[in-house]
């Protein structure tokens, strides 16, 4: 498939004291709009946009899809989603850890969700500084990687308190990792006793259909 | 061998407006009473502790050796140091994404450095925050491991521009993964013209006396 056009925009550090407040009100315009937005936090290398190509491939013909890629510098992966198909933008951080509300509206702004039912959010690859701020989506979704072991919500509590879905991802290397999936679970359960699971290998597919059901079941809820 | 005692510290939001300085100064008492102080930086879940771990494994005989592990929750990582049968103690951040030079000092301070050559501080898993403050270390150390991927150095590059050295870990795996060795250190030389790059297994041992080496040399110049 050809690659579609995409710009790259350099977004401004936040000007909203309230960052709650800003958010409450992105939420509501989406709302009033009918545009869903999905918040994708992970460490970085864990398969974000990965998941979100398959993601992609999956949903595209049921929403209209827009994505805007956060990253400090770089479009590796603006380049890879709009060789997906769909609406893509590049936001470059200049520098910063995370994005706010207020930088996520200029996203959304740039993006324009006016013919967009599903608007998407690949966060900086951090696993901390981003669960701090609520960025005004209407879910978010941590990944985190089998390679990256299962001691991770003991160690980055606050990511899998703010997330509904965890998505367990590169489950097709699990015989090369101490990765221990009931571990992984327990641990995640603590934090978020109703927290989603779903282990998949976006490199194989497996395990994606669960994750789409889910979502598909969030964005509906949302726009219909 | 049996496990040292470990103490947790919650350590302080730092009081100094001039990072740099307080840097500067802690360097410079570190070099008075012949410490060396390396910081180690990655993602969460590239094997800073294993790699520390190896580390130790080789360096314990010739030197006296303190970690400090930093973590915003849990102390699971101080446990594997201490059962490695070195001084640890294991630092809170209070949610914290990084640590400053106040925040190191404070740290070696409960660590106590006067029987200690090598102090190894290892910082909370994050790619892109600790690499934004000098913490007082003699040597910045980088890990990134294979199931990462190769693009880190594109688009985290600060990371690679203040490290003086990078261990990519992993390479038992690398089989299994889209990881292109000549790619990385194209990146990671293009951001920083004078790194050295490790490509070591923490998990098998492979590579890491080439790193312990060059370790080796930098704490030899410090504190003979």
């Amino acid at each position: 498939m050809a690659e579609r056009e995409f710009k790259v925009i350099e977004i401004k550090q936040s000007v909203f004291a309230d960052n709650n407040r800003a958010a409450d009100e992105l939420r509501a315009s989406l709302k009033g709009q009918r545009t869903f937005l999905l918040n994708v936090m992970s460490s970085p290398g864990s398969g974000k946009t990965t998941t979100l190509e398959q993601t992609i491939a999956r949903l595209k013909d049921e929403y209209r899809i827009g994505v805007m890629e956060a990253d400090i510098d770089s479009d590796v992966d603006a380049h890879r989603i709009a060789r997906a198909g769909v609406k893509a933008i590049q936001l470059h951080t200049g520098g910063m850890c995370h994005l706010d509300a207020g930088m996520t509206r200029q996203g959304l702004e740039e993006l324009g969700t006016e013919d967009v039912d599903l608007a998407i959010l690949e966060n900086v690859g951090n696993l901390v500084c981003p669960a701090e701020f609520d960025t005004g989506a209407v879910k978010n979704v941590a990944i985190l990687s089998v390679p990256e072991g299962h001691d991770k919500p003991l160690k980055y509590p606050l990511m899998f308190e703010v997330c509904q879905a965890l998505i367990i991802n590169k489950i097709d290397v699990l015989p090369y990792f101490d990765f221990d999936m009931d571990k992984v679970r327990e641990f995640a359960l603590m934090r978020n006793p109703s927290i989603k699971l779903f282990p998949i290998s976006a490199k194989t597919g497996e395990g994606v259909d669960a994750w789409c059901g889910w979502l598909r079941e969030q964005v509906d809820a949302w726009i219909k």
